[in-house]
Formats: C-alpha cells, sequence, structure tokens
C-alpha cells in the first residue's frame, strides 16, 4: 500500500471534504466550538519544494500518522504556487483552524488556456499537507482539505464560452480589464465567482492572498467589502529568491543563468522606482521613467527585455496615478517579458507597495 | 410626542439595526442561541390596508409597546408590496425569529424612473411592523428591522449610470434578460447584487419572496444555488383580489371599474391555458393560442388591451419551451397593458404554475 493510499484510507488528521454538505458540517462544529477558522484557496499542484522552504523541512518528511518518513520528490507538478505555503503558515499562526481548498477553477481559464493541462494532484497535495504536522504540535497542520468537484462549485454547469455561460458571477467593476487584465479579459471575473463561492461555503474569518498578485488581492478586497462577506482577506508579502527574484512556477523555465543572474531586474527596477518615491518624488511619470530606462538599460542583444507595462496605480481602485498621495501610498507594478531556456520567452510579473 | 417619536425611541421589541456592524452582532447572539432565523426583503413603503389584510387587525391597531390605539392610515404610501405582509407571515411562521430589511436598493432603478420619488417612510413602516405584535403573544411579531443607508449597502459608493458602476456586482446569465428584463436590462442584475449583500450580510436560515415577481425568485434561486449561499429561499404564492386579480400597489391606478370588472382578465386568460394543460396538452403554442384568444376576445374599443408578452419558460433556465415536460412542468406567464384612470396605461403582470 502506497503512502497516497495509506493517506486516502484517513489515517490522517486532515478532514478530507468533498461537498458542500460536508464542509458546512465541519464549519458548523468549528462555529459550536468558537473556533476562529483561517481559509487558503489553491489551485492544489503543491510543491515538496516550497513548503519545505517554508517549513524548513529535510529531503524526506517525517509522518507520524503513516509512521514513516517519506519522499515526495516526483509531483511532476509543473504549475503550482509559491505563496500556497506561506499562505497556509500565515493562517496557521493566526487562527485556531485553518482549511485549505484544492480547486482547479474553470473559470478563470479562457477557451485554449492550459485548463485541461492543468496537473491535478490530489493525493500527493494531500500527502504534502499532511507532511506540515510537527510530531509533538498537532495545531501544527492544516486541519481540513476542501476538494470539490466542478460539479459541486458549478452546479449550473459550466462552459469556457463566456457568451454562453449561465448562472450566476461576480464582477468587480473598474478593477478587471486594467493591468493583467487587460490580456485576460474574463480572468478577474473567474477569481470573484469562485473566490465568492468559496467564501460563502466556508465562511473563514480569515482568507490569505498572495501580494505577489497584487491586483487579484485589490479585487478580492473590493469584492468582499461590497458584497458585504463577513472575512476578513490577508495580504501576504511576496517571498524572494536569494537576489531578489519573486518566487513562481514559472521561474523553472528560466535557464540557471537568467534566473540567477537577470531575471531579478524587474525587481531591481522598480526598487529604483521606490527609492526615488522614497526621496520624496510623487510624480509618477518621473518613477516609470526610471524603472523603464532601468529595464531598457539591461535589455542586450543576448537578453532581449521586452515591457508588457509598468504601472504606478491606486492601491484600491487600480487608477493610474499621475500624482501620488503620500497618505495613500500607490502600488507600483510591472509585467516584462525575457528569454526562456526553450527558446521563447517567459513573463515575470512583481510589484512593490509605495507607502 | 408622536407615536412614530415614541416607537423610535425605541420602546419597542423591535431591535433596529442601521449599520452591518450591529445587524451581525444581532445575527451572532441568534446564532448562539441556536435560533432560525428568517429574513424578509423589503423596500419599505409599507401599508397598513396589506399588513392587516393579512393579520385581519381592525382600523386601529392596539400596540402594548405604546400602550395605546392608534391608526396608522395616512401614510402617503404609493408604492409597496402586498406581498411583504404575507412573506413576514410565512417567515414568522416557519423561523424562530424574523428580521426584515428596509432598504430602497439603487441598483434596480434605471436613470429617469422613480428612485428619486419612491417613498421612504421609515418610521411608518416601524410603527406597522411592531403593530403586528398581538399583546399575549411576544413571537407575533417580527424581531429586528435592518434599514441600512445607501454607503452601508454600496461602501464603494453607487451611480445609477450602468456604464460608469464601480465595485462587485452579481449577474445571473440566461436568467435576467428575457420576459421583465428585457424592458428593463439592468434590473435583475440590481436585484441579484443586492440580495447577495443582504443574505451575506443578514446570513438567513429562510429568505422569503413572492411568486407574483417569479422571474425574481427564479434568479435569485439560481443565484443562491450557484454562489453556494447558505440560505434556503421559500416562495410564497400570490395574493389575489376577489375576482383573481393579483395584489399589486399598481391596482390603484386602476379605475374601480376595469379593477372590479376587467383587471382580472389576464388572471383568467392564463387559467385558459392552465386547464388546456391540465387536460393533458403539453405543446406550448396551443397553450399561448388560448391565453392570447382570451385576451383579443376581451380587448374592445372602450378597454383595449395589449400584449406585452405571454411566456411559457422552463422552470429553471425561464428558456422558452415547445413542448412542456409533465415531470419538471412549466411557467405561464404573461404582461399586459390595460387602461387606466389617468387616461394612461397600466401594466399588469401574472402568472400560474403548470405542474
Amino acid at each position: 500500500m502506497s503512502t497516497v493510499e495509506v493517506f486516502l484510507e484517513n489515517k490522517t488528521p486532515i478532514k478530507i471534504l468533498r461537498s458542500i454538505k460536508e464542509l458546512r458540517e465541519w464549519r458548523r462544529k468549528c462555529l459550536l466550538a468558537s473556533e476562529n477558522v483561517g481559509f487558503v484557496a489553491t489551485m492544489g499542484a503543491l510543491h515538496q519544494g516550497h513548503l519545505t522552504l517554508v517549513y524548513g523541512a529535510n529531503n524526506s518528511t517525517y509522518s507520524p500518522y503513516l509512521g514513516q518518513y517519506f519522499k515526495v520528490i516526483h509531483f511532476n507538478a509543473n504549475i503550482f504556487d509559491i505563496f500556497y505555503a506561506l499562505l497556509v503558515k500565515n493562517s496557521l499562526e493566526e487562527n485556531d483552524v485553518t482549511i485549505v481548498s484544492i480547486f482547479v477553477n474553470p473559470a478563470q481559464f479562457a477557451p485554449g488556456e492550459d485548463l485541461d493541462s492543468y496537473p491535478r494532484t490530489l493525493p500527493k497535495d494531500l500527502v504534502l499537507l499532511e507532511s506540515l504536522y510537527k510530531p509533538n504540535n498537532p495545531k501544527s497542520g492544516v486541519d481540513a482539505v476542501f476538494a470539490p468537484t466542478v460539479s459541486e462549485m458549478y452546479p449550473s454547469g459550466f462552459t469556457l464560452d463566456v457568451a454562453n455561460q449561465k448562472g450566476a458571477f461576480v464582477e468587480v467593476k473598474g478593477l478587471s480589464h486594467q493591468l493583467e487584465g487587460s490580456i485576460r479579459p474574463a480572468f478577474f471575473r473567474g477569481v470573484a465567482t469562485v473566490v465568492t463561492k468559496l467564501l460563502n461555503a466556508v465562511q473563514p474569518d480569515n482568507a490569505y492572498f498572495g501580494q505577489k498578485d497584487i491586483q487579484q488581492t485589490v479585487v478580492i478586497k473590493r469584492m468582499v467589502k461590497d458584497l458585504l462577506i463577513p472575512t476578513t482577506i490577508r495580504v501576504v508579502p511576496i517571498v524572494r529568491e536569494y537576489n531578489g527574484l519573486a518566487m513562481s512556477s514559472r521561474n523553472e523555465y528560466l535557464s540557471d543563468d537568467v534566473r540567477n543572474n537577470h531575471a531579478q531586474l524587474l525587481y531591481r527596477a522598480l526598487i529604483e522606482g521606490e527609492n526615488l518615491y522614497r526621496r520624496g518624488v510623487c510624480n509618477s511619470k518621473e518613477i516609470l521613467d526610471v524603472v523603464q530606462q532601468a529595464l531598457k538599460d539591461n535589455s542586450t542583444e543576448n537578453f532581449k527585455v521586452s515591457i508588457d507595462y509598468i504601472s504606478v496605480a491606486d492601491n484600491e481602485t487600480l487608477d493610474e496615478l499621475e500624482t501620488i498621495n503620500r497618505n495613500s501610498g500607490a502600488i507600483l507594478s510591472g509585467a516584462i517579458k525575457v528569454p526562456n531556456k526553450e527558446n521563447g520567452v517567459t513573463r515575470i510579473i512583481d510589484n512593490v507597495l509605495l507607502v
């Protein structure tokens, strides 16, 4: 019997919830026990390397519930989100109980995007989450995983073809079509819709999202505020590699040389903009110029950088700012494309908060 | 001191909640006391005549809390919803606790519609709701009224101009643009959005809506199902005048002759269609023909009836049906315009369920 099979026989403290009904029963027990609930929404495909990054575990991980050490390094997870691990860590620290959802949300993919090939590795995800438990600390791991089917989450069915979709969708107008939304017009509508569903189903006290996807955090915060959803949204800062490059699954596409010596360029350029702001400059054009110039200076024949956008935007409205109000601050963000190891390009996004 | 002023000094068992924060505190107490919560969303402008219709009270109503009989017949309420009273009655019967919201939702008005002139009569509404209490039965009245400001419900602000709206909106695609939605394109988006907000804020176990606005009930049921909102939607049957005319604030616009002798015509025509269905006819065209013929037969030079639509639609999708499946049934609905007492026309809507 493999560790996965053992795990799925439920010899684990993690409660595995597959239906809304099971989820609500679990949630009701937390409520009656007056336990605060923290929530991390993931698309699964969790990656050992990055959980250990946060938890400082070794290559092999001891499972007190499986009674053995095991290695989980062959997960073929080609997409994952480094933040999941950090989000879970924050949730564990700040709540009595933590629940992680694992759901690949079809509504945030466009036709032709990688919905079908997106890895679905639930048993391995569960083993990884289970590995967070420390033998002597029963509160060190997540308490429940909500892993619904598409039909639980989209009870009226779902089609990728936006024009023919039926049923309830949530759109956050004014925040969804600029920056990252400009190249993925239905993306934030998909995110807002599924996060509304998840928050309504889980009813967490706190929900954790990563600053890396800053537009997503702004959209979700506004949605929660506008729809009067009784959850506090907590934004967890960006995790960076040693040279400043924001951690991302896509970094795997970069050659070692680009990853170690060049890809941090966007962050470095944003920092130059931030330094200007710290020295008292509030004119966005000056800040944008210095960021763009830094990117151009580092673009060569052998390492071509193309800029998708560099933006100085309001924290709440995402409107581009001509002048930054020092009381409210701003978001300085950017997206660039750099050469990857397959002779194509990889898109890098990053942001810093001007506070 | 008027009864209204006495009332507003809170010498009443009705808890008046003006903010989301107060509402959530009240709701939390119900939760901890394991009390089921029933909810009726209203736009206010409640009308004595129609509360008494349901409750069988006299012209004057005794308030045990005000210690006197009082009349509340001068409310100038020119718009109200007869169903509110029946919805409240159903909620009182089926729940430990009932809360009524009073909020004129700007998002369901179009520019040029009667948002500004819509009556806002909160103190009078409160007195009316208070009058439901019976001296010897403390459970006979509503427990709380949630009467928020526009800025509580739309914390990001609100504009009637749909193209310039910002923030989170809920749209129920596929159900919002036919039938009643065809003449009011933003109406059901406004309804879905505010009902999502109210359900998230109140978190009721049961929420009551009237069958008269059947498309609204279909939209809300779908929205609650799709967004995984933990509330059961209860649909309360139509209340009719003695001749079959569905009760509505708009009936006041009709002359006595039209109201008593002609306006029930739509209901009578729908019943003819229903009778055909009961006799085994499942072909929609035959049913529609008989309804339309009945309407035409009753349209004369002196009493001109114009038909907006007659529809045989699926219960859940609102798609027009060619053939009715006897297992699932259908909604037979219609809208007509009839002469009113001001030499204009008044729109009458009605529906019957083919089950």
